[in-house]
């Protein structure tokens, strides 16, 4: 490490560790934001966060220097001073400042105040929402998030692959998409191509990668051009598509299964700090909701049972579709009965209709249902959807022309059938709701750095 | 490990660390595709690769199985058999094969063939082409890469900034950008916004969680739609922009270094199978390169130093442009001169003319230069730019007057040296620069899965 200066992050990791003796009476060096500041008269206190972790380290001085008593939360400060070691009081150390230089401070308008503001507002001030209690723990959760998705699939064997945002596919076959233009009177004329849009998944990119790496993912941002307005979508959003070959259905899940445990369970691991903010402030249920989403095994089940289950239950419970029979394509009001109220716990739903589902998903001897698999969580309802992967040309070509398919645009993702394929299998997995998943944050809009979506865009 | 099956990677492993007893007769099983295969009458020869290293595992079978001797590269097979150790030989072990079954044979057409096939061929098809022996290694090594880059910032205390990739904001204030629309007819309808596009950097927007967190970085993919084709420049490209309150420019060079050093270590150390490679057939002087930048300081010079060199270097050097003075925008020749020629080594350039410069890079004391640093790197010129950035809040108002720039559309970031600000710098690195530096490759569109250029766009 460059940083020779103590962070607060590495204070309070000595005092759980019980190695913090050498701290008492240390000269240390803080910068950071002011979290709060008080003067009560002789002594004043004044909360300092330095970035490294959620907890902020509290500088005493004395209470009567005009200039500290009246700065205010937001301003920036570097504090000198020794640590006092307060074990057992209501916070562990503080620290007794010799020097507090003010670098610079709040005007009287600066929009973060002490008092509680909502979320819509401080989705308004983007540079500035970061430095409340529960965005500071939002945006930290999102990063550790993420290492731990890239752990996992390092350590496992995968290969990230960086599937391009700019294409000419379109991995639906449907659904809106941003059209991407470098100059508007001749559109065409960069790539030489009349359709270049942002990408809406990487699966079809990354599929030759895994019959060539055996196990790989992506990691990146992606695109949906809906006009819609709900707390769960957004027009840009981060996805993970990890891809296996010599994987089938069953496999999938336990792979997905396993993941989630592992990113959930590190997460919370390293960032205690936040979690027990969001269990206490942001949703009483979150932290039984993710001891068990831990520790317990996922439901698995097929789609026409699940049929089943949701015809019964309607007789006595309200659905605003109740026109419940095979083929319906479940609408969040039954993937979360499924998940909140059946069942309890996450549940992989198998083996739907083919008419419902994605060309490329393996057709059932049946030739009714296809082995796509959607994980359904309570709180979120989808949270991932994959399959496996139709490996075999003739059925791929005959499911593609039955749905009149632009098949010369295709005949790339084709072949990948006729020249050493193999089984595989598949899923994506939106990370933004993951991250709701585990903070508790209910508007898809509060986990993202600068939210971008339908009629709404800052800076 | 889900997988219980053991892969090619950790039979090398355990043959490295010597514990290779209980390998010898072990019954393993072996899903990959076929890398060469070869019958010599009674015995036959087929190595497969698992995809999880780049070295092939050799399955021995009966040479006159008129099926197996006619199986081609590419191919797909599952090789049952036992691990027959032969340490000390051409390669460590081989496997008795007691069956090999063909899961999908590859056509008479499969372009890729056991003759060398050229670089640009293999472009034609980026579905293929890493399963040659050089872009499998080229991309394991990207995401080997990619993986040490985050793990590097996690384990320093930076957080992953997922900086957006739809913007109204133009970092540079210059260059060609991407258009993005929803609808055709109503362009500036879905966002509320006239003039949407792809970002051309994070900075602007990673600075304000700088400024909370103290340490941040973005690792996504930036977008420029220059009509240039050159080896270096792609339209799609990664990029990673650390971002650091507290840090100025010496410091950040620091990072700069220390970083850059551990990626390319823990890389290498990793991926020693797909570096002997390179080093063997790819570039001939890598592995010393590569030595060298590992192990020796990077130089550290003003941009005025590095005239006065330039200018006494073309006396007797031939220089494209040799009109040589303070103001000069170096290009690339300049740039090789002094890192490949003159240095050596790699070179940090710093103090640049202010009129060369972004708005944005703090200006120093004598008024004509400012605080922005370049990595000049042997082989590839500019790797990666960065500055301290001007933190006041007058001084960067009137440079951005002085450039005529739209003030409003910048208040935000103009407002950051308001409230709670502190000095703060970054660097940007091209992540396929990089990629192109530990690999010896010379072409950009070589280091990226599927490369988007000017007028080049593949599925």
């Amino acid at each position: 490490m460059l940083n020779k200066e103590i962070t607060i992050k590495e204070i309070y990791q000595k005092i759980n560790d019980d190695n913090y003796q050498d701290l008492d009476n240390k000269e240390i060096t803080l910068k950071g934001f002011v979290r709060n500041n008080r003067s009560l008269g002789q002594v004043g206190f004044m909360s300092v966060n330095d970035g490294s972790c959620f907890l902020n380290a509290q500088a005493v001085y004395k209470g009567d220097d005009a200039l500290l008593s009246s700065i205010k939360l937001g301003s920036t400060v570097i504090v000198k001073g020794k640590i006092h070691l307060t074990i057992g009081g209501y916070q562990p150390f503080e620290i007794d400042s010799s020097n507090i230089e003010v670098i610079s401070q709040t005007e009287e308008s600066f929009p973060l105040q002490k008092k509680k503001t909502s979320y819509d507002f401080l989705r308004t001030i983007p540079t500035i929402r970061m430095k409340s209690n529960t965005f500071n723990a939002v945006f930290r959760v999102r990063s550790v998030l993420s290492y731990y998705i890239h752990k996992y699939f390092h350590d496992n064997g995968y290969i990230w692959v960086h599937t391009p945002i700019l294409t000419a596919n379109d991995c639906e076959g449907e659904g809106q998409t941003f059209q991407v233009v470098a100059d508007e009177k001749h559109p065409e004329e960069y790539f030489n191509k009349d359709n270049v849009h942002l990408t809406v998944s990487g699966q079809l990119h990354v599929e030759p990668f895994a019959l060539t790496y055996g196990k790989v993912y992506t990691f990146g941002p992606t695109f949906r051009a809906e006009k819609s307005n709900t707390t769960r979508h957004a027009a840009e959003f981060w996805m993970i598509e990890p891809e296996l070959a010599w994987c089938d259905m069953n496999q999938i899940m336990d792979v997905e299964e396993d993941f989630l445990k592992y990113i959930v369970k590190n997460t919370r691991e390293e960032c205690y700090q936040d979690f027990k903010f969001f269990y206490e402030r942001v949703d009483k249920d979150l932290e039984k909701r993710l001891d068990d989403f831990v520790n317990k095994p996922f439901k698995r089940l097929k789609y026409e049972e699940a049929i089943e289950i949701l015809k019964e239950a309607s007789k006595t419970h309200h659905f605003d579709n109740s026109d419940i029979k095979f083929g319906l394509d479940l609408a969040s009001e039954h993937e979360r009965y499924l998940t909140e109220v059946h069942f309890k716990c996450p549940v992989f739903l198998t083996d739907y209709p083919k008419e419902i589902k994605a060309f490329y998903m393996k057709a059932n001897d049946d030739n009714k249902t296809v082995r796509g698999v959607d994980l359904l969580v309570p709180q979120i309802g989808e949270l991932c959807g994959g399959s496996e992967r139709e490996d075999n040309y003739e059925k791929l070509l005959a499911r593609m022309n039955e749905l009149h398919m632009n098949i010369p645009a295709y005949e790339w993702y084709l072949d990948l059938r006729k020249n050493g394929s193999a089984p595989h299998s598949g899923f994506g997995l939106g990370f933004e709701r993951m991250v709701m998943l585990v903070t508790g944050m209910t508007n898809i809009r509060d986990t993202l750095p600068y939210p971008r979506t339908y009629k709404d865009m800052l800076y």
